[in-house]
């Protein structure tokens, strides 16, 4: 399989000069697009989409198809890790993830294995590789998992909450137990990215979704310590990847995030990314960070909002333009072309 | 009426030596009490109990019947000021806040005025003069309201919201009608939050709950800067009655929210209040930051965080001890007892 390492998108990761400041757009393959919610209602189910690697590529690559977009992300749920390890996921309609089995006692804990990424997670290589093979090198393709924190969170609460208490209590009740989980998680999502990896995925991120809704103490420490170790397991397993960790609502935690020897950090839109690449610029490139609302006001706002990202990164390498977070089911598709135009336009040989 | 002046709460809120470590809950009148659900099912719905003295009153005071608390807090909701204005604010079981007549044109905006609190106010202004009262200097008095920027965001989505989408978009697509609206706001807050010290509230508070959402540019400039103006509206009106600012999720905008001239911070958990207290904690006292979730957490758990939190802040004047957001209604009431009681034994004489 050709692996093209000269896309702006991977030369961005790495840090060199491009062209034009790459874009892709957390979700893109979602809602918003009328032709996703099409072959959504063909699927029947969400894990029906997810789960048929014919439906997932389609889904995949829809976005492609309307925008200029310098990304294909792996359609896929965060949360495939732990249904591989027999937890259950199933989706209730208006009500996101729920896990049948959820993680109730230490002897739950004790019971989990590291999945095999290639008998129990089939339908996500198999994917994979046919996204690959239609993408035909037109863009790069993103494999991605969740980070062991935010799959401890849900595995724990067995569904989606607001405060994620029962984990945090675990974690401060008995954090050995804790730990245990996270690290057969952090072998199984650093065994699960890296298989994406064999299996074509050109660039690899970690979505710690909840890491931000921690301590610093804690984050450090159930948080950070297990993307440190899912980071130095890809390094190990698919050298030459670039792995990026977005932590949303974690900017306290910036340097040490770009210490665990990652190659991007995914910025949320609350702080300036000039000054997080400031702070961290460096060591890593940066991947964001416009709300995710400005998509809903218009052209002109969104552009005006655009130019206002990219010259606060200014003129540096390693700058993949992105949202702050994943766009929502509200925004017209007409702004996400808008968007992508403009990132285009204004950043075109500064 | 007698002005206590010298109570650790308000000494602590001067940055003046105290003799342990005040502290008081966000929230600490609310359903995680029962006395408080019985009161409210009394009242038969949640306007009511806010909008009837006595019983705003008997909430107000129940949590310093059971546990040691520095100040008590007006029981109240932000939005008692555009329903002053006359949107019609109503709540909607297990749906939160809604306004009848939502602001959805610049005519919506130049209709409004500001509300005289002493006639279209009057149910809070003698809630507070009763619980004045009924208090009898056993602890000082917080009155609050919502940030302008908070009260636009419902205002123009007409109910709660995950991005306030709506508000944003105005914001960026016509400045100047969001700033009249701001301004009209903040003028309203400033005299609502003065009346409230005429009235005999010892201490003030505006929650700018939605600051965090914006980008930093927007932060500044459509938050901050009618922060500032209601800050100096008080200190003009109500000499000598501090005003903490609590812009959760915005610690990248501590420095610029000491600036304003407010007396105290509120500071969410995301952050070691340490690192807030080396940023800006010459110029104001910082109140916070334990997480609501260590509240669910063992006895022992919530005492070694609370340990971990006065820690952090260090042996210096100016701490009002408190969560980092509201307190849930899951909590079993003997867990705060166990914080209250650690934080006052933690912080004795040191």
């Amino acid at each position: 399989m050709t692996i093209t390492t000269d896309h702006r998108f991977l030369r961005a990761l790495r840090r060199e000069p491009v062209d034009m400041t790459p874009i892709w757009i957390m979700r893109q393959a979602g809602r918003y697009l009328p032709e996703y919610r099409a072959t959504r209602a063909r699927a029947g189910s969400f894990l029906a989409l997810a789960q048929t690697p014919e439906l997932a590529c389609e889904v995949t690559l829809q976005p492609l198809e309307r925008f200029a977009l310098d990304a294909a992300i792996l359609f896929s749920d965060i949360l495939t890790v732990p249904d591989a390890m027999g937890l259950g996921l199933h989706f209730v309609e208006g009500e996101g993830p729920k896990f049948a089995h959820p993680v109730r006692s230490v002897a739950d804990i004790d019971r989990l294995g590291v999945p095999d990424p290639e008998t129990k997670l089939r339908y996500v290589m198999d994917a994979v590789r046919l996204i690959r093979r239609e993408l035909n090198e037109r863009a790069p393709l993103i494999g991605f998992a969740g980070s062991p924190w935010t799959l401890a969170c849900y595995m724990i609460e067995g569904e989606g909450s607001a405060s994620f208490a029962r984990a945090k209590a675990l974690a401060l009740e008995n954090p050995q137990a804790m730990h245990r989980l996270l690290e057969v998680l952090a072998r199984s999502v650093g065994a699960y990215l890296a298989a994406q990896a064999a299996a074509g995925a050109q660039a690899l991120m970690v979505f710690d979704t909840w890491g931000g809704l921690l301590m610093p103490a804690m984050f450090r420490e159930f948080s950070l310590r297990w993307l440190a170790a899912v980071v130095a397991q890809v390094h190990a397993q698919a050298p030459g990847v670039p792995i990026t960790l977005f932590s949303k609502g974690a900017n306290a935690h910036l340097e040490a995030l770009a210490d665990t020897g990652c190659n991007a950090l995914g910025v949320d839109w609350t702080i300036d990314i000039g000054a997080a690449r400031e702070r961290v610029g460096a060591r890593v490139a940066l991947q964001g960070n416009l709300d995710p609302a400005v998509l809903a006001a218009s052209p002109e706002a969104i552009r005006s909002q655009a130019r206002a990202v990219l010259d606060s990164f200014g003129a540096h390498p390693g700058h993949v333009f992105n949202l702050g977070h994943g766009i929502t089911p509200d925004i017209p598709p007409e702004h996400v072309a808008v968007l992508v135009d403009a990132v285009h336009e204004f950043s075109r040989n500064r």
